[in-house]
């Protein structure tokens, strides 16, 4: 039997078992790292991967950084949960961010629960850390991202990726190391997180929090799981994820496996159903203590504060391009917040393109097939390299 | 001594003290309804206030139907939870809703847990209902209000207001009831529940059914309740409640009684501490299950549904009156929500005018003191009232 298959397809196969990477790599640092809490957290184990090669001028680094409850596998499957690859559709060979190009890293955030320190870790006496770990933040979780960077033997990131809270840390990474950074690319983010998403997060802790199968945060130690008060708070969560547009294209009143209303509490309507999966599923693949950290960690995010209150000295160091993108119907980091955020590099004197892509998905939309956005993050990093004689 | 009192001062004092009736009324219906879901609930009990004297003709009875969390006590206080009556602003002597001048009905809801029949009233066996309360709709809380009517002996109404579920109930009069009602002012509503808002609600629903002490719905039998995950429902909801604007106004990322952040889970922020304050503010006045029976019936609302889809149908044979009121950054109940409404108004030949106030009150600015509104109201009940020679 004579198999057809194109060379190029074989060449990306082969590619592709040599360059990714899925066990589960990890980084430790004996002498761990000071918080801005003034917290020493030592050891600190950072969870990473890799995809690519890093050239020999070590000027082909992209990092990106995942959002709150995303984790390091980019570019493949998370062999712990079998999940997909989250940006799949943008990262790998051919794509736009090319593997055959660009050495490729992403490791989970500090206070995660796929490798890197956080809750759910032991402290150095063995003991599961639960609520004694150090509160963090997204200065934090760039300090444990450029202990990697170094280890990696890389001084300048060609480019820094991120959306949502991954955007957080792009700017984070661009204020606080301006030299390490060529061309930054921040997503459907803020430069400070709003009351409003201030009061989500609170709901998702409450509901965490109201779980007694939490604990006090010891339920690893007593072998519990506050699993339904996670749920809630996912729940709650995924609602400011997709615009009211595109709850009503993908649901809007359909009735779940059945005709009429069911004069009961079951999930009578699509919606619900949807929702109770979300939440169920994610309780299987996260830490409930990391969403408690993780969370704060984005609450307590305000650029500016660090700099007089002016988000423009913020970005005065840095000498990179940027581009901002937003979505024009995502409510939870609205296309306002992007422009405060260009507002605030034009005036650093920052070379920044900005745009708003138009799409009713909402803030999830930085995780989906958006053309526009993909071209033009495409034409950015091709302008980039160009820049950096890549 | 001599006190100086000015004599209307005197006179309206005097007023209040005979027409505002702070004792809870009671009706009894014996017979009990048929609802929606087929259910016969029987006995049932309607708990009302009035305020003002229906006249000889019984021409100037005005409906107002409350909100979710709402009770009977639009215009005096509430002597069982000691609040103050939630819509003083508009309803008493002299006010817009004038008191002197109308009779003034409201009712608790159906399902309801002031005096009306719920989940927390007692069956016919003498045990508390819980979940063997039937399933209610809104047209089931427009069928009790309906028979409090019949027994206050007014064949029509002037007028039926109401915001939000309570705008639900007005066009849900108009549509059922249509020769019944004069003029119909439907506030910051919608003729059917959203996908967002219905999510909403099943996130609340899951926080309360998540909470161990709702056992199954059965925690006053065995003497408990549901606190904790009721407050995680109630500070979700109240987010929808607010703009995001009025929250940034408000609160903004201002921290509460402390200069710099704790690094921890307290309430860092204002915000936090406020939605704290609703959650568990809110438990000691509201029944758990009467949550779920009322957000449930606010989600099954899709008035069109009964109509071929056809919402110009529902209101064809109302020949009143009506104004259409929305708020411009409400998110809860768009403006879009309320043109829906308008439109099927215009399109069934109904007088109708319609208007979006400028305001970043959000949803809650049906509550609070927004001049365009009182005075459209006022000029709307007046031209109405002139129709009807009152």
């Amino acid at each position: 039997m004579k198999i057809e298959y194109p060379l190029d397809q074989f060449l990306k196969s082969v590619y592709r078992l040599v360059t990714m990477n899925t066990d589960l790599q990890t980084l430790r640092l004996d002498q761990g790292l000071v918080l801005d809490s003034g917290a020493v957290l030592a050891p600190l184990d950072i969870g990473y991967q890799t995809w690519g090669r890093l050239n020999n001028a070590k000027s082909n680094a992209i990092l990106i950084c995942h959002a709150l409850t995303g984790d390091q596998f980019v570019a493949s499957p998370n062999p712990v949960t079998g999940q997909a690859a989250w940006w799949d559709n943008l990262v790998g060979p051919g794509k736009n961010i090319d593997t055959h190009r660009y050495f490729v890293i992403c490791s989970n955030v500090l206070g995660g629960c796929m490798g890197t320190s956080g809750p759910s870790s032991k402290n150095p006496d063995g003991q599961v850390y639960g609520l004694s770990f150090p509160v963090i933040t997204i200065a934090d979780m760039v300090r444990a991202q450029a202990a990697l960077v170094d280890h990696l033997g890389i001084e300048r990131l060609f480019s820094v990726i991120g959306g949502s809270m991954g955007g957080m840390q792009v700017l984070e990474w661009i204020a606080t190391r301006p030299e390490r950074v060529c061309a930054a690319m921040p997503i459907a983010t803020a430069a400070r997180h709003s009351a409003q998403n201030i009061a989500f997060h609170e709901v998702g802790r409450q509901a965490v929090m109201a779980d007694p199968d939490w604990h006090g945060g010891n339920y690893l130690k007593v072998g519990a799981k506050p699993t339904k008060g996670l749920a809630v708070a996912r729940m709650a969560a995924h609602i400011t994820y997709l615009s009211d547009a595109a709850l009503h294209r993908k649901f809007g009143r359909r009735l779940q496996n059945r005709d009429e209303v069911a004069f009961g509490f079951d999930a009578d309507f699509q919606i619900e159903s949807y929702l109770r999966y979300q939440g169920s599923r994610f309780v299987d693949r996260f830490d409930a203590n990391s969403y408690l950290y993780i969370t704060r960690a984005m609450d307590y995010f305000d650029l500016a504060a660090g700099y007089n209150g002016r988000l423009s000295e913020a970005f005065q160091a840095f000498k990179g391009r940027a581009c901002v993108v937003s979505f024009s119907s995502d409510w939870h980091y609205p296309p306002a917040d992007s422009r405060h955020i260009t507002r605030a590099m034009i005036g650093a004197g920052v070379e920044v393109s900005a745009f708003e892509v138009e799409t009713d998905k909402g803030h999830d939309a930085f995780l989906l097939d958006e053309p526009e956005f993909h071209d033009a993050m495409a034409g950015f990093l091709a302008a980039s390299a160009a820049d950096q004689g890549l």
